[in-house]
């Protein structure tokens, strides 16, 4: 199944930020079943807030196709996004989001809150809990080796 | 005033963007009362979904202090922010929020949404209206000149 097959890219990706140090999340983004790009989160490595692995394949899908508005495009998440991430989905127009696991601290496209209810110029699909099991994998082992560690 | 030095700075941030034909939003950030950081609007000129006055601002206070905590930072921005950059304050842990203008349509520091209210890690103060008709003139002016092109 394609959604599947881009969402192994995307935990692919998250395992390359749990190798880094970093909150193992991962993201890609597809247009006419091809890909367009594929980021993962760099907050502590870039030293930036909005290095999000979320963010990262936005940027990159707008310098590949050379536009603000990724219309046409797909983004397939490890984690639920968070309000900043699931507000440049929506900024870019981008059709459909399947996302992994839920985010209880951060999610908001219907954990904390479903920001893709409200009346903002574009209303994107959401389809949450896309291979649930595998994309929390990563997160769990990382933040039980976080309090391991303090 | 020193809220109002700094929304005058922001101000003539945004007057750079509508010289530019963007948008005119602008946002500088400030920390123990000096500026560390101005931007404004340049979504078409990059072409980039993220690149609005306040993500520009905080990635260039990210650089500046070498961190992507801004948690002693305060922002002034001339409109309302999106959720997007509504997020990015959020995740930035920055302190003091001080908006101009209100934005019926994306705003979501209050009026579409108020992502301030949900219990994320992090709880930014919010003063809207500061200095609102003069931070209202440049977006009126921009919008009329549009739909009179169109």
């Amino acid at each position: 199944m394609k959604v599947e097959y881009f969402m192994r890219l995307a935990i692919r990706q998250a395992e390359i930020a749990m190798d880094k140090g970093e909150v193992p999340v991962g993201a890609v983004i597809s247009m006419d079943g091809k890909l367009i790009s594929a980021s993962h989160n760099m907050r502590c490595l870039q030293k930036r807030t909005s290095a999000h692995a979320e963010m990262l394949a936005i940027d990159s899908a707008c310098s590949v196709l050379n536009s603000w508005r990724l219309e046409e495009c797909n983004i397939y998440i490890t984690m639920e996004p968070c309000p900043m991430c699931a507000g440049a989905i929506i900024q870019a127009r981008i059709k459909n989001v399947y996302f992994g696991c839920y985010d209880k601290k951060s999610g908001a496209f219907g954990t904390v809150t479903d920001l893709s209810c409200f009346k903002w110029n574009h209303k994107p699909n959401i389809y949450g809990g896309i291979l649930e099991e595998e994309c929390s994998r990563l997160p769990k082992e990382f933040f039980k080796k976080i309090r391991k560690e303090e």
